[in-house]
């Protein structure tokens, strides 16, 4: 039996390892809590800091394979590992790109792909040289995530805001839409690509709010992103998934915003909504099987379920029956014992032909369901 | 968080499992085999004999709820945790009467459930004073089981083939089709029915084989077997999954063959083709959650994936890359390390309004894939 290692034990590798039990493969995780939501999935957890050199290559001794849930993980050890014999998925070199936004931008411009325009700043005075070059948003290069490291910056008074660090700074594009696409690579070269979703922020947040499957862009707009994706996914040269956000200005142009790796949340609907889902589409790539069945099912919209705002501590749920109740709903609650405010603590799919059932059930959700605390903060 | 325990840790509790991590529970689970599907995928395994009283009372202590992936199990233990204030889904005193089969036909019998004519006998001299009886099956009262434990006695030179212990005798239907249909049933009494499944077995191991969702029968056998399912499964009293398989004699006369109390073959489909899967479903229950949706999302055909005659030992997959090629199937393997003649190692469910679709494409898997081990035997 193949083994294999995920580096991160948060939601994407609880994910992936209930999709692990449908085939044969053994599973050790790495991750420094021992309470994640992968802890107890897996053949044998690890406690460990991903981002540690030496604990990766400890956790990589007699893996087969390593794939990762998060891209902060240490790129040095899975170079020596992939050396050594390991196949990685993502392979390092692909992860460095993209794990660096500076390089992640550099990498967008060498391929011609496009991208919002950009300058490379080291530190916050350097903001203070571009102010022609606002509004734009300035990007940490590395340790961003979940919405943290990003920072609108629309004009002078709002420099202090900046990050004091190696960053991208990068022209604000009047967006109408924003959405991504998931493209599967196989070790063999083989792509295979899922519709497009569009998304919906949390504009507080910055967090993945809803997101809608296919996304409602005319084909021509559809064309060009598929076409972007693909060759981001190419170029990357690598096998793996990769979740390529992209923004739709008001004439139709289509910029790459980022691109992320592995699973990503943007992908959660493919669980219930396609047949083969993005989970499903990484063990097939990991244990070198033909690539899955992309095609969608039925359309769904994505809730994300996050901690309530004011309240920490003990993860209480109000209203889970009610949304329990919805017929055309799969609620995934991601087993975190502890909540704070934002915080991913679970997500439901709507699956539904009838888009007005996707909104109307979405909306019903996010005014029904409240993760609470124990405590008030 | 609800800490639940499993009794048995094969591919059914898998299945839960994998289904759990989309809730909030804590489970543990015991078998004997700390190899078995379920080992690794729990939050605790306990190597334990749920046949044995004090392993399964030792078992229980410190849980808050109780369920069975077997019926094999130890039901004084049950009844004496259920003392203590432990839920036991399926009450023990439904699983005492379900799991003899002699309690079980009697239990029909007293509440005007069509079932085949029978007698109980206590060993095998008695078959002989009953040859006006036959042809007819002869099925042991406890320890059957996936087709063990029932014998076909068709006239008086078969009788060496029966059991010499108590069993019951079945009168032969003539039977045309093979039917079953899963109940769901909430603590608070609430029922939810799926669409009844129609199987095909294989003659020789006398083991599921096939299975088709939903059975081709007219309305009117329909609503005879929905309203037989419900009453087996109201008269039992408990909360539970319930799956009563029955036969459909030449003129739509529905006959009840036996009931499992316990998610089943029978509804391994239900986890791509229906809202709630039968998995899901037993987790609301266990829960007090409400009850989930058991509309078809499509209809489906369900393939068991057997050992291969003539081989044991490790486990190797013949013919599973072009199985995995077909856009509209879902293949579950159970991650057992060794196989043995039809030993269950895994099942595929395909998807599609098509009837010959479905068809078609479980023949293919049927010609395909080969499950050997690494020895003939």
């Amino acid at each position: 039996m193949i083994k294999a290692g995920i580096l991160g034990g948060g939601q994407l590798g609880r994910m992936l390892l209930q999709e692990a039990a449908n085939y044969p493969v053994e599973v050790s995780v790495m991750e420094k809590d021992p309470s994640c939501p992968s802890a107890k999935l897996c053949h044998h957890f690890i406690t460990g800091d991903i981002t540690n050199y030496d604990d990766v290559i400890r956790f990589g001794e007699g893996l087969d394979v390593i794939t990762i849930e998060i891209e902060n993980v240490n790129v040095e050890a899975l170079f020596e590992l992939e050396k050594r014999g390991c196949r990685i998925i993502p392979k390092p070199q692909a992860l460095r790109t993209i794990k660096n936004k500076i390089f992640q931008k550099e990498f967008y411009t060498e391929h011609q792909i496009p991208t919002a325009s950009y300058k490379v700043l080291q530190n916050r005075e350097e903001l203070k040289n571009n102010i022609d070059f606002l509004p734009a948003v300035h990007k940490l290069a590395t340790g961003g995530y979940d919405g943290k490291g990003v920072q609108i910056i629309k004009k002078q008074e709002d420099i202090p805001l900046g990050f004091d660090a190696p960053a991208v700074l990068e022209k604000m594009i009047s967006i109408e839409k924003e959405i991504a696409i998931i493209v599967a690579v196989a070790e063999n070269g083989k792509t295979a690509i899922y519709p497009p979703v569009e998304m919906f922020f949390d504009p507080v947040l910055n967090l993945l709010d809803l997101q809608l499957c296919p996304a409602s862009i005319p084909e021509k707009t559809l064309w060009k992103a598929e076409a972007i994706a693909l060759t981001v996914a190419r170029k990357l040269d690598s096998p793996g998934i990769f979740a390529i956000e992209m923004f739709v200005d008001r004439e139709g142009n289509v910029w790459v915003n980022e691109t992320a790796p592995r699973v990503h949340n943007s992908g959660h609907h493919t669980i219930e909504a396609h047949y083969s889902s993005q989970f499903d589409m990484l063990w097939r790539i990991i244990l070198n099987y033909p690539l899955g069945n992309t095609s969608m099912i039925m359309s769904s919209m994505m809730v994300n379920l996050l901690g309530a705002e004011g309240y920490a501590g003990e993860t209480q749920y109000e209203g889970l029956e009610e949304i329990l109740s919805i017929p055309d709903v799969f609620v995934h609650l991601y087993g975190k014992t502890d909540t704070k405010p934002g915080r991913k603590m679970g997500h439901a799919t709507i699956i539904s032909n009838e888009k007005q059932e996707l909104i109307h059930q979405a909306n019903k959700i996010k005014s029904t369901l409240r993760i609470k605390g124990n405590k008030t903060i």
